[in-house]
């Protein structure tokens, strides 16, 4: 299995890494770290990455950057868009372009949380950029060519981020990353498509 | 209770006009027609708009334009970014605004609809936006000032509508605009805050 591994450096992606390095071939793909770079808010570095890499089966995205966490009151619509270039356009764009490079039977997982259900303060373009995903994976998942699949995962505070997050997140329950590497398993793996694999919460 | 009425010539928005029009005071709000002219997509209309009009106790949209259907395979970044400009971040920036302008406990209610949950061909840019929605308003219901409280619409099928949509809806069940109203009404007479109010489905 040939894994193209965006966002390899982050909490869920060094947790991802672990869990499939023995079994499968990863492409690592960061901003500025990894085997290649790539910047999910410029449509260009993602053509140039499916450019670059060959016969992928199956695209992983941990990455997140850029999202506004402010009070709505101190919220204009430019904090919006700024909050969705990366998190909800780039990995829109990621299976957008993905689709058109990828075999049949390709897999696509992607990455939300668990703010646009259990929602903080300061936490609503962060719940948009989460919904927005799901929204377009529940609907992506019967319109993709190929049998391709696409499915993502939802994980609750991670037990890595929990004493640098806890202010924000009080009372939130933790998941560790290695369980939340186990859903991402089970996408690439499993046949499931179209859903939203919670992880930590329900 | 003065309430402002984007959308009002909409299928939904004639519905919720003749639901409300007894006991309230309705300010129509259209592209081109009605009271008031905005453009949802245009942050600087919607600013005219709240300065144009005070004492309003609940704004309501029931405005959607310019989402694009096509196939996965046939849709970019930008057709993405099209579909989001007016029922997404136009409805995300009406409250925005609306929140600085509005008074103690008004309340705002949007609008989203089925096609994020039970999905169809070509929906994935629709589904996107009713979902970055839904995800803003649970978010933003916790998060906003003076007992104001904001709650989302999400209505099946409209029976009015099944004619002319039959073709991309196979086998949807359908509600009635009237119906679909009620909830409107609920939204802005109730006090419940963070909901998604849906109409015609479970």
């Amino acid at each position: 299995m040939k894994i193209l591994l965006i966002g390899a450096t982050g909490t869920i992606g060094r947790a991802i890494h672990h869990e499939l390095k023995e079994d499968s071939e990863i492409i690592s793909v960061g901003n500025t770290s990894g085997d290649f770079q790539m910047d999910l808010g410029d449509s260009n570095t993602i053509a140039q990455l499916y450019q670059a890499i060959t016969d992928v089966d199956a695209v992983v995205c941990a990455a997140a950057r850029g999202v506004v966490f402010e009070h709505l009151i101190d919220m204009n619509r430019e904090h919006y868009i700024q909050s969705m270039q990366s998190k909800m356009l780039g990995q829109i764009d990621l299976v957008l372009q993905g689709i058109q490079y990828l075999h049949a039977d390709a897999s696509f997982t992607l990455t939300t949380g668990i703010l646009n259900v259990d929602p903080i303060a300061k936490g609503s373009a962060a719940a948009m950029a989460n919904s927005a995903v799901e929204g377009f994976v529940k609907a992506a998942a019967i319109d993709m060519p190929n049998r391709q699949r696409i499915n993502v995962v939802s994980p609750a505070l991670l037990t890595e981020s929990q004493e640098k997050l806890q202010d924000f997140f009080p009372g939130y329950t933790t998941v560790p990353g290695a369980e939340v590497a186990l859903a991402y398993r089970k996408s690439i793996f499993g046949r499931q498509t179209g859903q939203i694999i919670k992880v930590g919460w329900s």
